[in-house]
């Protein structure tokens, strides 16, 4: 009998995060301060993220422990289970070997609550007694209301306008773990009532929201901000899947061959990667490969340039130096609402830019059409952005199929769809679209981009 | 450190179920015919269940193996994880020990594959190439769907109109495994037609869709019915769940002082409570307490006689003894759909006559406003079900904080409530009532007792 899980103890959760910025050949290059052009000092964040943080954010320290206080609240739901797709290689009728790292069984049902749970821990612990967010479709929002009710931190979300209506769940979840939840353009900031005076019926964006959460961080001495993808520290959370999986592809005696996940701001896809990104620097395992997953509605390593950019629309965050499609780009209305996004995770960028990871843009149909088989056969029910993952694991394990190789292919899977059942009524019933990528759209928000984009 | 879970890797999961007819006291007074009110020989059930769930239904075996082909599927999600409460204890500061058996991590988020995997099985090994049911609020139609998904059976699944029209994602579930659902009434049974020519506006019930079920699978040589709940063989699938139980409450090196569930047709609970019961039975644990939850809407053991009574409204099905509100009864709209029902599972109802186990009936705000405490420590949001186990384990914690007795309270979870979290937001919102048990409908409906109902 094949074994269809690999499972952890708790005691053999993991407890420490892996920082790659000790081990990249070459030093990531700095934030910028959107003012001066000058590389950020932390005293430049310290009114939005605690200091602990913030040093995170820069450490070259390898390994760092996690708090005891942030294990025990992971052990409620870590370690989580590795699979073996049994069930869909013998559908594919494929000499493959499919494994799946499942983040779905985190109470927010996604990989975000690795570090939310530590964003909230180290704002406690700095005696703040309140954070301001956005969210978008509501999936960050959700886990830092579950990170901010584990210790007790009052929390307020401003989630875009047309979310708030269209998604209602999302906005309930955040209730019933305690937190406040407005849609954006709100009458709560500046920003909200700025717009709302000139557009009552504005249904928002997430570059708006950022506005109004980062406003009212500022603006309160007991208030952080915080960010659940991109910053090198939710990186760092994020390791905990990839150190996990490490020990677990070790029981089941199997090392990767292609490693894939999807990427929109890259926390997920970059906690499994991470760590095993070590072998591949210290030239150790060279052929491992990774490959990254985008929309195609918003392929940013695969055709934005390299260069510093903002990390919300309306231009407020530091700069970024990051594969951009401009700050202003607006994707096409794709489900995977968590891929939408103009930049990319500058450790993600970096890698590609070293040639350490690979890149692929995929359409919306054949992801869904990859979350059906994978729903018929494993039985799991796939938020649309780990779709994109299946949707170029099942291509390589095809590939196999024709070439009769045995690969081992593993699969960063970062939740389940159970809030995202509308997207399959809209492709079982037909009414789904493709989205070719705006190339003129992408030119014109380019030239948008600041004036130091190019250093 | 204490211990959050208790996990059993898939070599351990238990590869028989247990059988409690083997060990009952007093054997189970049997099914009666409907029209001669005689008892049922298993070929007045094999229009529509295959013969090994019918003679699984009368077995008197102690232990029957799991096949392989389902061990297979069970171990997907398989075995589930055994909780400590580590927060709920805190925040209730009590000295007992809470621990939960979480079934929400099964592809369709409760306990009900359990059956639907062994039903769809047996029916795939008798050459059965198709499946009608029914479902109220689409749990066991999901969980169904999943199970055929499996083994490749088709199924049609007739849902409640009112349902289908106001749960949308659970109807989309079972199409994203593959599976038929149309709105009952519907004009593909003369059931549904001779409704919908007298009332094109009907918004159907569950005795309703039972009725097009089962004239469906009547009807078609490849088809038979399945039902997920109340018979001895649906009982008999679920105590994987306790089998498993037993083996994680030794790791935790404690034995249940109380373990409570809530009950409708009663297979959660008496999964999980089956097994423990040979220790009650034999003598060996007297003490151990076993508190069966209903809602006060539909107080099934507390209140209602016990009495042969057809299992559904519509009054086709074989005649069970049972305790009963009278099959015409209609409960109030409590969010708890799987507790909304007249009878109960003969085996569970001859073990309460037998003064094995014990029943509560409880108010719908103290079920949610233990799910919303349950919310806020532990995390999961659990469906309404559960919560009114949650209410019951949390009042008897907080009598071990007055007595200061360190009791082992042992709760069975259910499954989550992703796709009730508007009866959340009713509760947040105030917007949530309590109904009282309507006696004088219960009176009438059991004057409408069958005949045979006092053999």
């Amino acid at each position: 009998m094949e074994r269809a899980k690999f499972i952890l103890d708790e005691k053999d959760m993991p407890t420490q995060w892996y920082n790659i910025q000790a081990d990249l050949p070459e030093p990531l290059p700095p934030p910028l301060h959107p003012a001066t052009g000058k590389p950020l000092g932390p005293d430049d964040l310290a009114p939005l993220f605690p200091m602990e943080l913030i040093m995170q954010e820069v450490s070259q320290e390898r390994y760092i422990d996690i708090p005891e206080e942030v294990q025990e609240i992971y052990r409620t739901w870590r370690p989580t289970v590795l699979h073996r797709a049994l069930r869909l290689e013998k559908f594919l009728d494929t000499p493959a070997k499919i494994f799946y790292k499942y983040e779905g069984t985190s109470q927010a049902g996604s990989h975000k609550p690795n570090t939310a749970v530590a964003q909230a821990y180290y704002n406690k612990k700095e005696g703040i007694k309140r954070i301001a967010t956005e969210t978008g479709a509501g999936q960050w929002g959700s886990a830092l209301a579950m990170g901010c009710m584990f210790f007790g931190i009052e929390l307020k979300v401003y989630m875009v306008k047309i979310s708030y209506e269209q998604k209602p769940y999302r906005r309930i979840l955040m209730e019933t773990w305690g937190a406040t939840c407005v849609p954006s353009p709100s009458p709560d900031t500046k920003a909200g009532r700025d717009i709302l005076a000139k557009d009552p019926d504005c249904t928002g964006s997430l570059g708006l929201a950022i506005s109004e959460a980062v406003e009212d961080a500022m603006n309160r001495d007991d208030t952080h901000y915080s960010l659940g993808s991109v910053l090198n520290h939710v990186m760092l959370h994020q390791t905990i899947i990839g150190e996990e999986t490490i020990k677990q592809m070790e029981m089941a005696d199997a090392y990767p061959d292609i490693i894939v996940g999807c990427i929109g701001g890259g926390s997920n896809f970059a906690g499994q990667f991470l760590p095993w990104m070590r072998d591949k620097i210290s030239g150790k395992k060279p052929d491992l490969r990774i490959i990254c997953v985008e929309p195609q509605a918003a392929p940013t390593l695969t055709r934005g340039p390299y260069a510093y950019d903002f990390g919300d629309v309306a231009g407020l965050t530091p700069l970024l130096k990051m594969h951009t499609l401009g700050h202003e780009f607006m994707p096409a209305p794709v489900h995977a609402g968590g891929l939408r996004y103009h930049g990319m995770a500058p450790i993600i960028c970096h890698l590609y830019n070293l040639g350490f990871v690979e890149a692929r843009a995929v359409h919306q149909l054949d992801t869904f059409e990859s979350g059906l088989t994978f729903a018929r056969t494993e039985g799991i029910i796939s938020a649309p952005e780990p779709c994109h993952a299946l949707s170029v694991a099942i291509e390589e394990a095809l590939k196999c199929k024709e070439t009769g190789e045995s690969k081992n292919i593993l699969i960063a899977h970062s939740g389940h769809g159970h809030f995202d059942l509308a997207a399959y009524d809209a492709y079982l019933s037909g009414k789904m679209q493709n989205y070719e990528f705006p190339e003129a759209k992408m030119k014109e928000a380019l030239a948008h981009l600041p004036e130091v984009s190019s250093a």
